[in-house]
């Protein structure tokens, strides 16, 4: 068994990992059947990662190997490791539009909702910095962004269709079986359970069902991690 | 060389092939290789597709095979032509998310800009069902429904921002060569073309220049089919 080293985004709890990115990496090392030593890294840590050549997390140590950006460690990892399941089974190519679909329109209707979450689990030297840069990217204040919380949740209903749609006519993203692709959403997911954020996708539909079988994975990799709330999920 | 038909959605100049689905269907057997005798439908000739046991096109005739739905005929096609190149490259499973993405928002996105150019277009027979069926789906008149032009042609640039995103970091949808997943959203495009919508993706940018080689795929399959104006693209 390789030696495996995976940085990830903490809380003040260094044992609350809630960075989606981070678990995209987390359940791929899993798919592989890979055990991997996590490391807990806080935002004000730069300098831990300056072996890395950049600054943020995920970053994969594997023997000589470093490898940083989800995407990037699940490609190596497919590539690596082709012996061992497959996280694309093909071309990575297409499932890239659910990593950008992910990061570029669910992601942003989300953090509408739970920034302010995210603000109270992180560690007290980290909100200066997480405060700043936020406020500068969306110009306006942490509150203010997340002012009219209730309209952004409701608007989730509308983002999630395509999601919906697609989990009503196979039981994962990847389909018939989970891959890649659902690690991808299923790390957006865990991120928002960790956090202590609202239960997504309808009661009772396709998501909430593709959720359900997520959080049993691998020995219930996700439901035994650490939450800021017990979640409702 | 197998006898394969596909039976298309037509205007009122039967020439003009419009139906993003029809589209998909198409450019998948382009990619395949298979030579297809198409055949003109139009929405008044329910009968004309009593052989396929329910009323939508495309339909694709192989032999004695018979294919309704553009998603089942691509499946289809890769299963009983493994030897032609793949339109999955794998598991279509995660593909099927760009078909959802691509029906349940694009489309609604793009209609609320070109329904009535769509109406412009369709056989005067089929004018009556066509108004009476999307005017009780929107629960408002077309003319209604499209009304402020202007702001949802704006806003199809938030829509497609993951596609620019992605074809910012790779030339095609599928990767690094065109297949099924680039030819779920060039039908779209080409649709759009063909009942003279507005040109789609920021001018110059990475979803422009993809459909400007999407258009010239297949000795230009899509340019040179007959549209309602000539295409600024």
């Amino acid at each position: 068994m390789p030696a495996v080293t995976l940085y990830e985004l903490a809380g003040a709890d260094p044992g609350l990992r809630f960075s989606p990115y981070c678990w995209r990496s987390r359940l791929a090392l899993a798919h592989k059947g890979l055990a991997a030593t996590t490391v807990a890294w806080h935002y004000h840590e730069r300098e831990a990662l300056s072996f890395s050549g950049q600054d943020r997390v995920p970053v994969l140590i594997d023997g000589e190997t470093i490898v940083a950006d989800s995407w990037a460690i699940a490609v190596y990892l497919d590539k690596h490791y082709p012996e061992r399941p497959q996280l694309f089974g093909g071309d990575p190519g297409a499932v890239r539009f659910i990593n950008t679909w992910t990061d570029s329109v669910l992601h942003p209707a989300l953090l509408r909702v739970v920034l302010l979450d995210i603000y109270a689990v992180i560690d007290a030297r980290d909100r200066d910095y997480f405060r700043s840069s936020r406020e500068r990217r969306y110009g306006a204040s942490l509150e203010a962004y997340c002012a009219d919380r209730a309209a952004h949740l409701a608007g989730l209903t509308t983002v999630l269709v395509p999601l919906e749609t697609l989990l009503a006519q196979q039981p994962y993203l990847a389909g018939d079986r989970p891959a890649y692709a659902d690690y991808i959403v299923a790390g957006t997911f865990q991120w928002i359970r960790c956090i202590g954020g609202p239960p997504l996708g309808t009661p009772g539909g396709p998501v909430e069902v593709w959720w359900q079988r997520m959080l049993d994975a691998f020995d219930g990799l996700l439901r035994r991690a650490p939450a800021r709330h017990r979640a409702a999920a």
